[in-house]
């Protein structure tokens, strides 16, 4: 078996962590000056390993063993949300770093090809999972040329800043791999509430986004009697309430939806809004299950539209995201290993959330590892987990590599 | 008969509007540099009507008549909205003007006195109706020092800036006065769909204002299962729903009420917001109906929060306005003059909007005119009225100005 140095993985990832550090959590979004001294990090890391490695023109950072026959590729993100937790995407690269350095100081498995990646733009400041699309070859160069964050800031300009624009986009050879592994917090409660330490993901659900729009006529808030109304915001909280009823009604076991952003037009307290906005995201692992809400969201609008003044309009907000299956012959190894080290405390599970590994399951054979987020907090700064949980995930995700080299 | 110079009027109007002019509305809010030039260009023309004038410790422009006997006081506020429509307020300023100017020109009238008034910052920059609460005496001392913009800037900042900080605040002599007019634009669409040219206020209506608080827990919107969260965007939209329906099942005939500002926090497509806000105003001419609303809006919070894993609170989020009722002495004159210059074409009406003559009638007698707004629309740069109607409100003024104080 291949141990791993837990000392060393901690001090790694509190390495990391100081890279945008801000009280407990990190503000480390792609590009960000932060990023990029984070990735040439890695990258003189993952040159330690035993790795040639480089950064490419979107930012991953790469570390390709040295060692001949069919090779894994293991990592995660490294970027963080506008105000993000320390393990988000960090811990998977972490990981993978660990592994192979342990490999590298194995006489039994130095021989294994593990090849590593720090990833970029998971986090959708510019695209979502920019680096794998890049890596995977399924980056338009269209939409590389328009893209912009919130603030209006282009990719391209982002790039130059960071000295990325001259620089190769690498693309991986589809015929090196076996495989692509990911390990990841679970960003929600599943393990922690069902005292589990280890998660074995079989699919990542799919996502779709929808923008509800209402055009009334903005008005004074005094003056205008109740009858002549077109209040924005009246619908919106109708809509927003009934999709709350309905979704509930013909929701599957794991349907989740949200309505996390509104906006109201002009947002005054004396102001009737003339305009708002909702978006209303959902998420489930069947696509079947996804037409159902989408119909319903179609319908409700309609029912709103209907029943008041105010003009209702849904647009898609997003591109959906399909549900992505893991693959079974290669989680199996994760299966084996979780079994070895905590016979009880695993299970199999979906990812409410989407990852890199979503995108890397297009190209090639791809799973994941989660293990508990405390409180199942996320996307917060407050995001941790226990140092023990830490430690086990990578050790489950070191045995099933070895495990998984060792019988090709 | 006192006959106006509507073409002066007219001119006079687009004068002050120059002020802060912006596409087809006005930013002139209280003590910006638009809002200062704005009343220097008043106290000048004030003294061209033959008026003593001068700007006092809040803005206030003051035009005091040199005649003797009883006076009356007419005006508005010189202030807009943040965005604001070129008439609210500024009509009323210079229907006073014009009226001053008229009586200093007419022989048969010159000696009727009547002091002219541009009140500041009725539209709540730093506080609601400021320079009326200054003149009667009803402005707290410890309040100015404390107020500040939604922006953070202080009155007192403002003031120095405006030049005002050594300026002594004017305060009317209450022995001095026979009562108040003002003159508004409806700023709500009573007159227009009732075809009516002049509206004779009876009463303004009291408004109240709740803040509901709702406080659940951030988190991931892909992981975090449905039974597990604690959604105070949920929360908010339930709450919103709820308050439309009960207040429709118990509001009076012209009872009003607004949700038009909500915050979620932190309002992102994909996080549960752990926090939101929600402002609730309602007004009415009739302090049981505002209590029962009050109680209603209560019961709802309490309800909603016993349905959920969110926690929801209700606070007072504004000094609650207590309803005025305007001068029947005062407004008979209103109405013998609307009466002789457009019979069928005048309503007694409540005011929905509150207006600086809310806060002088608790000092004296007080009475308001209004004239249509097209389609309704006001704080908007859309605001307007038909150039008829500006020149018939000002004459159905001037005559009541001039029959009253004959009369007294």
């Amino acid at each position: 078996m291949l141990r791993i140095n837990a000392e060393r993985l901690i001090r790694d990832l509190l390495h990391l962590r100081a890279f945008g550090s801000q009280s407990s959590g990190v503000v480390r979004p792609a590009f960000s000056q932060a990023d990029m001294q984070a990735r040439y990090w890695l990258r003189e890391q993952f040159e330690q390993a035993g790795l040639t490695s480089r950064i490419d023109g979107v930012g991953n950072v790469l570390g390709f063993s040295p060692h001949p026959g069919k090779a894994l590729l293991i990592g995660s993100h490294a970027d963080s949300q506008p105000t993000g937790g320390w393990l988000d995407g960090a811990m998977g690269v972490i990981y993978a770093l660990e592994i192979a350095k342990s490999l590298s100081e194995s006489d039994s498995y130095r021989h294994l090809p593990v090849d590593i990646v720090a990833l970029q733009d998971e986090e959708s400041r510019f695209i979502g999972c920019l680096g794998a699309k890049s890596l995977t070859g399924v980056l338009d160069d269209h939409v590389v040329r328009h893209a912009t964050d919130k603030d209006g800031i282009r990719l391209v300009d982002a790039l130059e800043a960071a000295g990325l624009s001259e620089v190769p986009r690498e693309r991986l050879d589809r015929t090196r791999y076996i495989g692509f592994l990911e390990a990841h917090i679970e960003q929600g409660p599943t393990l922690e509430v069902n005292s589990k330490r280890i998660g074995i993901v079989t699919e990542i659900v799919g996502v779709r986004g929808l923008k509800a729009i209402f055009r009334g006529q903005q008005n004074h808030a005094g003056t205008t009697m109740m009858a002549l109304r077109r209040d924005a915001s009246t619908a919106l909280y109708a809509f927003a309430h009934r999709i709350n009823q309905v979704f509930a009604a013909h929701a599957a076991e794991r349907s989740v939806w949200t309505m996390g952003r509104a906006k109201l037009v002009p947002n005054a307290t004396s102001i009737i809004p003339g305009y708002a906005e909702l978006d209303l995201q959902f998420r489930d692992a069947s696509e079947s299950q996804l037409d159902r809400f989408t119909a319903l969201a179609y319908e409700t609008a309609d029912e709103i539209a209907k029943s008041s003044l105010v003009g209702v309009e849904l647009i898609e907000a997003r591109s959906p995201v399909a549900p992505s299956k893991m693959s079974e012959s290669l989680y199996s190894y994760l299966e084996r290993s979780a079994r070895q080290h905590v016979p009880n405390a695993w299970i199999h599970m979906p990812s409410g959330a989407f990852h890199d590994a979503g995108v890397m399951a297009d190209f090639m054979p791809s799973a994941m590892l989660f293990i508990p987020s405390i409180g199942g907090i996320s996307h917060d700064f407050a995001e941790d987990s226990h140092r023990d949980d830490l430690i086990l995930g990578c050790q489950v995700m070191a045995t099933a590599v070895v495990d998984l080299l060792a019988s090709c």
